[in-house]
């Protein structure tokens, strides 16, 4: 999608290079960053520089070209596997994607190891872009069915930042919107500023600014209020991991808005791609919900009058906070799962008919 | 309460100036700020220097004061006194104080009518910090049976700032757990950090800080899984107005805590002195709900490296926002409501029992 006009994905291969947009710098920064190292993508990974599933994903299938480009014992490609793995807990699609490319490269009794990893990374992020952009023509038809019927502005209402930033392109809650916005629907997008990074502020309403689709920032708290008013006509979000019953493990707040909805007969749809789909955990317990530092809550980033970017401690000085970064969503309240092979129920049955 | 130790209430009365702690400055400077007018009273107000339904109304009643300091005309009082009720729209506490002191004066045909306003805006005050007091006796019943029960903290969340810099003291959702920590139950608060004006953050942990009862801050988002988790006893908030069927009209985002704690089985206690009760709208749509400046979520202010007070832009430039104040939760999520005269269900029997 766009950044000032301009077709970017979110991760490329050039001249023995990982290219990414450092999205820690944005809104107010847009660079583009080089990973030459494991140790490069696994620090990006782990600092946010690159987030969201999908893009996890692909950046750690790209470390895995990094590592045999380093150095080819299949010691340290394994080593460097396992720490990918590791990088960040909750989102699935890291160790699906390690461990796809991993089974490819076989025991690394191969001379083209590095060629083999590199068509894999390739081909995670190209399956990635068409299946998001699966995700859009699937969902889209929702969205038009509610212009049918209302004939009036859709109002989608979206929590984080699933959108083209946190997948390889068109995003996986974004992706309908954008294809309603190129349908010619008129859309506006009510974006969760999403504490406390603020993915939903500094990421979703960015590109949806930059893709000239009409939105509007509301404090996380605001949903309900908008739901209750009838001015939000669905909900679309993204996940990190969903069950094989249907519950969603998204980003903290989630949970929240999907009560909202329920309470107030708003659909609450979840798009993802498959690879989001963990087949083995029965229970939500067994989850891992990542809890990150505290410091992403008591300091803000931004720019100051004298257009400098400035961090500032936003919180009493003797104040200490707890910052869990995921929640899950039992699938009671999903309305419909939105994935590249078609919609189905939040349910066992509805994701075995789609992909068992 | 105390603040570095030394006892305060948040609105006196000393030599013809009314003396206020100024609340947007807190808890980076704590300022005592003179208010010598009406309009004085007014933009601290407007400007949330004051804010919290109690406070707002004894700040009112001595913006009645003031203004008859200033000039004795009753069309000049009149006019004052319409001023006021007009500053902010949500709170009822503000038309109530007013109407009452107003009503004190009568035709204005005395040589004392400043002695009278002077004698009503004091028993305004202390009688909201009665109210409060009581408030906690009764509240501090139920958190002593958890205890009781779990043998172990009590963990409560609270939203927004309903502490004592919220009233003239002990607060309404702060005051059952002062009495808690005073009768040596050890408690802890969940403190939603309430986006966007960040007053459980800057005002809640910081009272709490100051009269060391552990705390923790999270974000709005966070109070969900906590809850899943059984990490929350129980909630107490405030309100800015109570409708008489039970209905709370209180800080955006207190509807979503409410949800979560019905989902989870988590009591969901409102606290509220009876001047917030408004026995005459009957139907949530005819409160007024306050939109205010989207600034208070695109800037926001802290320290910087140097200890020196900054305001950033945090948004993305081209991103509008859409900030509203308050939102309403149905009675039916509402546990009970916790006032002066005792506890009662969140209905109509409930509050005319006690109150009618």
């Amino acid at each position: 999608m766009k950044i000032q006009n301009k077709e970017y994905r979110t991760i490329w291969y050039e001249d023995e290079v990982v290219k990414i947009i450092d999205q820690t710098k944005l809104p107010h920064q847009f660079i583009i960053k080089d990973l030459k190292t494991v140790q490069d993508a696994i620090k990006a990974i782990k600092l946010m520089e690159v987030r969201g599933a999908p893009l996890i994903g692909g950046t750690a299938a790209y470390g895995i070209v990094l590592a045999i480009q380093e150095n080819t014992d299949p010691k340290f490609i394994q080593k460097s596997a396992k720490e990918l793995i590791q990088s960040r807990p909750t989102a699935i699609n890291l160790k699906w994607a390690v461990d796809r490319i991993m089974k490819k490269l076989g025991d690394f009794n191969n001379d083209k190891v590095l060629h083999i990893a590199l068509n894999e990374a390739k081909e995670i992020c190209d399956e990635d872009e068409r299946f998001c952009e699966n995700i859009g023509i699937n969902g889209v038809k929702i969205i038009e069915e509610i212009y049918k019927r209302k004939k009036k502005t859709v109002n989608i209402l979206t929590h984080c930042n699933a959108g083209w930033l946190a997948t390889i392109n068109w995003g996986t809650a974004t992706s309908p919107i954008y294809h309603a916005h190129k349908k010619g629907i008129p859309v506006h997008v009510w974006v969760d500023e999403t504490r406390p990074r603020n993915q939903g502020a500094n990421l979703t309403s960015y590109e949806l600014n930059e893709e000239e689709i009409p939105n509007t920032i509301i404090a996380d708290n605001t949903g309900g209020i908008l739901m209750q008013r009838g001015d939000v006509d669905m909900c679309i979000v993204g996940t990190d991991r969903t069950l094989s019953n249907g519950d969603v493990c998204n980003k903290i707040g989630t949970y929240l808005k999907a009560l909202a909805a329920h309470d107030n007969n708003v659909p609450f749809y979840v798009t993802l791609p498959s690879s989001t789909i963990d087949w083995d955990i029965k229970n939500i317990k067994d989850i891992p919900i990542e809890e990150r530092n505290a410091e992403e809550l008591s300091h803000v980033e931004g720019i100051d009058e004298n257009n400098e970017l400035k961090k500032i401690l936003i919180y009493p000085i003797k104040s200490k906070a707890m910052n869990l970064a995921f929640v899950v969503t039992p699938a009671k309240y999903v309305t419909g799962l939105i994935t590249e092979k078609g919609i189905c129920e939040a349910s066992t049955d509805g994701l075995k008919k789609l992909f068992k």
